[in-house]
């Protein structure tokens, strides 16, 4: 598995992207609205791994919550794997809590399905595979 | 830049130890406690980034006081930089509050220093740099 990015979630989607910008000295390569999660998304290659910001685009998202209830900051780990229902087949056998019952498609033309926080030490992860 | 490592802050290293290594289904390549920091450290190399778990040796650690203020979770990104002063320097002449005068020793044999997380969006971000 490697880290195939970081998701940032944020309040003002155009004020991080100009922050992430600075910061990281470089320009973000792409922005893709997911319409199934609510979310528009910013991403930046920094190195192998990506940060991706996460924007609400209606208070109907995961992302308004998030950041209603914890604030602005980091909202999970993607690891990128080859076989995606493999894996998760895996962890539900060592007792991880897989949040979805089968991969769907998320940003950057994924297939994606998470892990439960409370079974990774508070933090949210994410399974992806590229969809080639 | 690329990610160097995520760092997560964990009430039981041992136990996260146990969940991180059947979650990523590799083993630790390193543990090492940073004395002056008062944490104990475990490494997983995920990719080209690795995964920093950090425990608190007593109450007076950083991470100790993080875990009882807003419980287990990621602490911070760290984006290696080949010249840590230039970034510093770079990153302070943009607003950003850099939170060392000058990069100290870091865990993974580095130079580190952090900027605060106000600045990006609730994210610490630490700057590293290999000594080499």
């Amino acid at each position: 598995m490697k880290i195939e990015h970081i998701g940032i979630a944020v309040d003002n989607l155009e004020a991080a992207t100009k922050t992430y910008s600075t910061l990281l000295n470089t320009q973000p390569y792409k922005s893709e609205t997911v319409e199934s999660e609510n979310v528009e998304t910013v991403f930046f290659q920094t190195g192998d791994s990506k940060i991706e910001l996460l924007g609400a685009i209606n208070d109907d998202s995961v992302i308004a919550k998030y950041v209603e209830k914890k604030g602005e900051g980091m909202h999970h780990i993607a690891f990128e794997v080859d076989d995606i229902h493999a894996e998760l087949d895996r962890l539900r056998r060592e007792g991880f809590t897989v949040l979805n019952d089968q991969p769907k498609e998320g940003a950057d033309n994924k297939l994606v399905a998470f892990v439960h926080p409370k079974d990774n030490h508070g933090v949210l992860v994410e399974l992806c595979q590229g969809k080639g």
